[in-house]
């Protein structure tokens, strides 16, 4: 149970680099950070224009001489206070992620970065090793893993409730890009640029949500090999996709499926994960995360809910209120967030039994988020052809 | 409006072959049959130990001397007398279709064969011509494109209310068969057999079904090229496969993603097909046939209703009973029955105006379907290559 | 499992009375009457204007000898034949059902009688006295109770699942008559008016189909006293009301509530049960009739599907095929008149073994019907004061 | 938009009684005060127990000489302060409401309390006086009302898209309580007890919830007179009620229905709102809260997303995070929060026009639960007779 009292005895000094004014994201990491009194946001380089960032960091509460004009001076002159900045949360465009990440580790601070971190395995690895060199934390906004259901579904297949897992079926696909939107939406033109954007749209904007969400139900599924087949239905998005399909073999013989789409006209989120097992399938849906579907073959179908005293008592730790009164992303970020802080506490304090029973999007998550995103582009390059994982 | 009222002057004289006792499939086509007055069912081959047969074609009121012991009997028999059959409707499992319904059109009979027609589209091509050579009608039951919505959904995508047409979902993924059932469920071993069932279990058994109803709502639409990966989760069903994706590129461009599985644990049909246009959805599913949804990008979802007065006008003339009232699986077959005699009749009455104007699953869609199952087990075979269509 | 094999071995001869061309109510009589070879539609007197009557029999395939101008010649020349009907099915407005269903049984016939059987209990215990001295049978359209998951229901609550029963919540609202449409609508017209509709609108029309459902489900709970508001919302439509909120105590301490209207503007039909005990409660909507809710306090809620295994076997005597295909509501009304015909066929071979098995709206739950509109006006019409039972 | 830009120049300082450390209630209103920087904690006296809301309030980090034993002590020792509180959150068992809310108003603070806020009509008038005597705001935390869509019906039916207004139907009907749990759970058993609770339990604890979004929906409607039978099912509750039915006749002609349950078993919360017109309805389900049923009569329904840009501008300016991803009751109570901000700051301002613009459950929103419940036990009281309004 959460609610509001401290767990850590300071609160980590925090900073932005992106969030600005307009921003959706930066709202929900700020509200997540500072929700459980883990987090202080201290400083920032909240925009790309540093005049506007500064403007906005001020509304924020922030010491306009620690809204920085960029993300450089704000890891450099932080580490010359005695009070600096210990963590940065990075709400950038995908195509700085790598430089800014890189940066802020070897700066020495804990790192949150947006997905996706980085545009290539190579460079992924890259960041893992720093980040392990330096021994900071990496956490990476899967923000729909902080579900509390998310952990009751990883429960009751480790508990074998499914049976033996069969089959995996992913999909975030909504409709908000049916037309090219992105005449008129800044959010969205730069997702369509591979410049900027890297070398997918829906695979790695969308698609890894749910990837990392099976990740979490499943952690000893191992993909064997992929097919990916993408398009692109709105034409100038080209080589970008605004839809793909991959289909996902793992080592155990499960199968995989992956829709990711920005154009399933009429849809809102439309991200599910159903896992089918030999005995039973669970489906989850994160427009109503407060529910979990799970059927067992032969028997009526049963509908769990959130908060209710039947859930296993790792999905329950994450409750804020009685069950019956929904939760929403909000929460889901703020747990992320709160796990974030014991963890980075947890490093700083060299606790490391903490650590290893804090479970969250971490840079091995980030790694294979762009694995995947990675292999799915090679595949749909060679006409869907397999491609070994 | 069905109201029970005659449409043509006799009932066609009609026999079954199979269907028999305990076959909840032969229960259905009489249900169909017999509900509107234009078939009476009058001789039978229904079952493949006579003795069974002749005891329950009389329990359905079968004069003892018309329930025969074999097809061939049945076909020869009847032909001999003043009112000898019309028409025979094929209830028996997969590997006889072939054979019977050839023998029957060959007999100058109408045909009313269950799916697939036969196994391989040499085959398939034989029944066309032969049906052609003999101006004879042969209906395929795929069931569920009788209901009134199908027709709602054909009608609104001609209007181009979903505006160009871009992905093509389709889905029939039950759990029954989640275990290895076939060890206590007849109905359900010899669909595992490739003998009997032909080259292949749920693409076949299935996954026809909601590509039929895909060929209704969107005639235009043409495969060009799929691919098709197939699994056998309970091993013993091996070669057939319990679970299949499907993927298809169509000439226009559009997609088309189809799941057949038996062992979608839990899950009572899941018969779904999902229609993604420029500017709007439609999903219908097979469990809630009554209703029909249409998902406008950036407009509140709607559900349309049956027998509403904003339907089209040829959905409508399915109508049985008011709206709210649900109607079901039988009332879709009843339609298909209810055609199916009109195109009979008109075909003895040379009305080849009428025949223009009737749409139901014939000849053509079941080479189609035959085509489909082929070229999905190709590619299966060819460890899911693309294969052309 | 019923799969069409004939259970008595003549077919019943029966009549109609009303549900003429344009009727829906008779189609779905004639549909459910002849579904099963337990009835032959040999006479009638279709229509109160004898030509229209004439014609439309003849339309289905009935002799014109016996398409009659009214009930009374069609009762007198039926009597006189050796192969006269049995049984006679009164599908008229409301007004003349008690004069036809008493000249029906005092004429020897079988009665099936759309609800509601007449205007005050006075008559409805008249008809019930001349039922029983005539050892008639007299048969209620409660068309929605032949529903399979109704009876399971019954059972669960037999065997305690639900535990002590506290609330009973009925309605039927739909809003198909949110506008004054009876100015253009006949079938709406009569419903308005007393003379025709008796002594109320939707209590009678609608609120009684859950009423009796609540009385198949809770055969042991007794209305203790009742209190009713009713409104005509459409002016016009005073005295009749067109919305309705009747609350019950029963002798047990429990509660009833029934929310009965035809202004619930936008709605289908909105017929829901719910019943709530004090360990779970069930819950039913005849929208999606295959369906139970199954709520256990504490548990996750289950939803129940007809035609699975784990149901009672008095529900599933009632299969007509197999679970996940939806049967609807002309399966429920077959399901009736199967049991009518058995309850004739034993009455006439004095089977009163037989006869104590079937459960099926008799005449008792007529005249229950009749006493519960009699005292919702009388308490509506005391300003909603509660009445005794 | 909200996005944690200050609105306000400097938080308000504000306080706590009760809520302490097992309290969901007091997480939920310090989580929504905190969440947009419009209020600081500073104070408090969060237990009956002073050793046990030291130690708490010292978790939530407020200075350990500001955690009072009692409300009065912190009233008056936060008055001699330079930065004393300005506000004060009352989260305590309802009988002490009264008596905490008249003091912290003579002490000059601006109040939010929980519901109810008192027990009788004379007291909440009382508070009323108090309240515009010493111009401070008071908000009651009827939080559910903060939902967007709230907002987005009352512009709909202002706007006549129902049409003339006919009905209004209310629940809340949870079944935690189907159990006689207060003898294990604390926070159940002082609801049960007439001296803490007053003179209800589900009325006033949960009826006035939707009774308020309905004040919120339809500013216009009032109450002629009402109805109302009460049950109490766990026996040892009675006097009070755990069940309850309220029947309402509006000035207009309009009808209301109030069903309050704590024990219909299996139901999570229940809380539904639906508002029925002439011309179209609307239905919102707290479980829900994202979507908002609109369903025009002789349309199909449609179904109305938090976020879209179709939604009303008064509805949008709530919006923390784009359509798609839920929003919680968190956000719900934040959204009151950031009005009863935005109101004490006006106040203080004086800024009557902004204070104008600004709706939220105030004192005469308090006053009006009081009058309903009081109004519902007199009539059950008299066995359920009607009682002017």
């Amino acid at each position: 149970m959460i609610n509001g009292s401290k767990r850590i005895p300071h609160p980590i000094r925090w900073a932005m680099v992106g969030g600005g004014r307009d921003s959706q994201i930066g709202y929900i990491h700020r509200s997540a950070a500072l929700r459980d009194q883990n987090f202080a946001l201290v400083a920032g380089a909240f925009d790309i224009n540093p005049e506007r960032g500064l403007k906005f960091g001020t509304t924020l509460g922030v010491d306009p001489e620690r809204c920085y004009p960029d993300y450089l001076s704000l890891f450099e002159q932080e580490a010359q206070r005695p009070d600096g900045i210990q963590a940065v949360s990075i709400a950038t465009p995908n195509g700085t992620h790598y430089a800014i990440t890189k940066a802020a580790l070897e700066a020495g601070l804990h790192v949150i970065c947006e997905k996706p971190l980085c545009f290539t395995v190579a460079e992924a690895e890259t960041l893992r090793e720093v980040a392990l060199a330096k021994n900071r934390i990496v956490g990476v906004t899967y923000g729909y893993a902080g579900h509390q259901l998310i952990e009751q579904a990883r429960q009751m297949i480790a508990q074998g409730e499914l049976g033996e897992i069969r089959m995996v079926h992913l999909q975030f696909a909504h409709g908000f890009h049916s037309d090219c939107v992105e005449l008129q939406n800044g959010a969205a033109l730069w997702r369509m640029d591979p410049r900027i954007a890297g070398p997918s749209y829906v695979l790695g904007d969308i698609g890894t949500h749910p990837l990392y969400i099976s990740e979490v139900m499943l952690p000893d599924l191992k993909i064997k090999r992929l097919m990916c087949s993408r398009q692109s239905f709105v034409k100038s998005r080209a080589p970008l996709e605004d839809n793909a399909y991959t289909l996902m073999e793992y080592d155990s013989g499960a199968m995989g499926m992956v829709w990711s789409s920005a154009v399933n006209a009429g849809s809102m989120h439309g991200q599910k994960v159903r896992v089918i097992g030999s005995r039973a399938s669970l489906e989850w849906w994160d427009e109503r995360p407060n529910q979990l579907s799970f059927e067992i073959q032969g028997q009526p179908a049963q509908v769990l809910e959130r908060g209710m005293t039947y859930l296993h008592a790792n999905a329950l730790i994450d409750d804020r209120i009685g069950a019956g009164h929904p939760e929403g992303l909000f929460e889901a970020w703020a747990n992320l967030y709160y796990r974030f802080a014991l963890a980075m506490d947890a490093t700083d304090r060299n606790d490391s039994t903490l650590l290893k029973t804090l479970r969250y999007p971490d840079i091995h998550a980030g790694v294979e988020g762009v694995r995947w995103v990675e292999r799915c582009v090679q595949s749909a390059d060679q006409d869907g052809a397999w491609v070994d994982y």
